[in-house]
């Protein structure tokens, strides 16, 4: 968990108020749940691994009796704090169906946490940035979703971003085309979610140390070794090509038309098939997606269809998409020039002006729309001027018991 | 704990920008923090009541043993919510204070949370915006402090605020005039401090009852039942009048100056003396500050100096006073129009539009700088057209599969 200096903090919201404004642009609107949810909720098995990352709150007024009696730590937490804002949005959703539109296009920018052992780049509280879209079951939410998050990175100047996307169906069709039982499709997706980092000879090897059936295996073992997956094309040729025959014909024609769309609207290829796509959180029930720059390694964010999420809460299913951008991925990527504050300035008074002055200065200085710091003018003013050139105020003048806003003779801040 | 819909999240925002900005202007620059801090560091004393309030935060990986063995629920805890923002303010200084100004005048607006029994206008969760400038032992800190917030006040259109201060220093001198033992006036105080709710007769009977002295309460019946505290004009004068003899005259000569530079800057007597604001954080060491507004009986927020604070986690004293508004208690006050979303348009599709060509049309739209959200044609448009111009569209056009920027035909969309 970090601190921001106002360096930091002014960037960041400065990337977020693009994010923020790239999203509503596409007619998204921004909502905003507590950072506390219900423990039940939280621990529902909608999280996936990330629910033995809540971070628990403990109830309130337990004696040391509730201490002894409980066997379970969780068992003193009725709260906690969110680990992702998927979860909430469902709660949320369910209760609010009755004022939202039939269609809800939904912002959420804020803080998430987890309890992750501290590492490089991971953070126990970080911030995420989430669309989606709840109540369009056809495939205008994928691709809705995908044309604004790509259209959202450009705008931060993270052009060349390519979106991989699969289905969740596809990767079941060709595991039960393989013949594996469909009760250990989600043990084998696993182990296939490492292909990446472990490769073919990787997964198979480890498929079979698993102990899956072996038949199985040696279909997948026979196809990886065939299966080119690098610059597919995207189409319904190439999505069937890429996949054993007999996969989910339905399947493929949804996302190849999912693809096309994107492609077409955006006019450049941003969309490709990864038959190996996986993602790990079990409540995806369709599309899969991750975004990748290329310059650099890991994924800039994900999201896919969740259709029988919200349904847990609201007892009704309702079709829902999502995007997620994990946003300290991004802040360290954009190249965003220091902020030029032209209208902020600094009036360094001496000590005998009288502060009745120096803050009737500044008024009539705001009010000509400025922004004014007013600093008593220190024995030494070099590191003054230096903090305030680094603060990004553009000029400052010296101000005695004469001054007027007439008369003040502002000198220009340089940055070094 | 609540959630925000888009057209109050929107408001909130709206009015959170206001605030950024009148204090942006004033040259403070913002900060941001963990929502968790130590559990230690909460609970080190410096939050008064609110500690008690705190939520705590697991521990990870206990067990049942870490259980039985625990006798005090907060040894499960190594973290917890902040209850306000100052506390992690003296915590970020002192870690960062190298990085600051000599002079550091910090914006946090953010949210802190308290175990408050829920109800009307008390939240669990709720936003709170500070100011604070440390390292500027004079009453110049006062002076900007109170002409910022009363200029942001203004900016809400929140005009006519006035601001009640006091210092504690005087409250002790006054108690040691009447002949309360030093040891006692933190015990005195939180009695005095229900003045404006109980009267003086309750004052005086509560203090009996707690069995305080009987001669400094009789010093204090008589002195109460002669003062008149309502409507003081400021100056040294005025403040002498309204004590007791013999009161600090240092201390009465430092509030009429920060009074009297404030009345002479906004040139409105905005500031009043209040011989019995109290405050209750027992952090405070000088100044203290409640602001009101003529439309409501509540305070809108208050503040103060507390020079030995940040001494606490540094090791070396460094001055430091802040202005804290409750944005809760002010988002109820602002009367701001509904936004008029000029730019926000919806394309309402009919089921024959291919998706790149409704994604086309809202491409071009959004680089001619609007906001579009692209709707799939329903049976009844009538719901759809009602929740578009509550959430602030201003117009909607029909897109069929000949449709161009050039020949939509938009409509105004009125709200009811």
């Amino acid at each position: 968990m970090r601190d921001f200096l106002p360096a930091d903090k002014a960037r960041r919201e400065r990337l977020l108020g693009v994010i923020r404004a790239g999203y509503r642009a596409h007619g998204f609107e921004e909502i905003e749940t507590p950072v506390m949810e219900d423990s039940s909720r939280l621990h529902a098995g909608l999280g996936g691994d990330n629910e033995k990352l809540a971070f628990a709150v403990l109830k309130r007024g337990l004696t040391g009796d509730d201490l002894r009696e409980a066997s379970d730590p969780l068992a003193l937490a009725d709260l906690g704090l969110r680990y992702d804002l998927t979860v909430p949005l469902a709660r949320f959703y369910a209760s609010h169906r009755s004022g939202l539109p039939a269609v809800f296009r939904s912002i959420q920018i804020a803080p998430v946490w987890r309890a992750e052992r501290p590492q490089k780049g991971r953070y126990r509280q970080f911030i995420q940035c989430d669309i989606d879209i709840i109540g369009e079951a056809g495939s205008m939410a994928e691709i809705e979703l995908i044309t604004a998050t790509v259209a959202t990175l450009d705008s931060l100047g993270l052009d060349g971003s390519t979106v991989r996307v699969n289905d969740r169906r596809l990767l079941t069709s060709t595991l039960e085309v393989f013949g594996f039982p469909a009760r250990e499709h989600e043990a084998v997706l696993i182990t296939v979610d490492k292909l990446d980092k472990i490769g073919p000879s990787g997964v198979v090897t480890e498929l079979r140390e698993r102990a899956f059936p072996t038949g199985p295996i040696d279909a997948l073992e026979a196809f990886l070794s065939r299966a080119v997956t690098e610059d597919l094309p995207f189409g319904a040729d190439a999505i069937s090509a890429a996949l054993p025959d007999g996969v989910d014909p339905l399947a493929v024609a949804e996302l190849a038309a999912i693809g096309d769309a994107v492609i077409a609207a955006t006019g450049s290829p941003v969309v490709q098939f990864d038959p190996w796509l996986v993602r790990g959180m079990g409540y995806y029930t369709g599309t899969i997606f991750e975004i990748a720059h290329p310059s650099v390694g890991y994924s800039l964010g994900g999201g896919g269809r969740y259709d029988g999420m919200i349904g847990r809460f609201l007892g009704t299913e309702v079709p829902a998409a999502g995007f997620s951008l994990g946003f300290e991925r991004i802040v360290d990527l954009v190249d965003l020039p220091a902020e030029r504050q032209l209208d902020a300035v600094a009036l360094v008074f001496a000590a005998d002006v009288p502060p009745a002055l120096a803050l009737g200065l500044q008024r009539d200085l705001i009010a000509l729309g400025q922004r004014v710091r007013l600093e008593s003018q220190p024995r030494n003013l070099k590191p003054l001027l230096a903090h305030l050139a680094a603060a990004g105020f553009s000029a400052y003048a010296l101000v005695n018991a004469s001054s007027t806003v007439g008369n003040l003779d502002f000198r220009a801040l340089e940055r070094e």
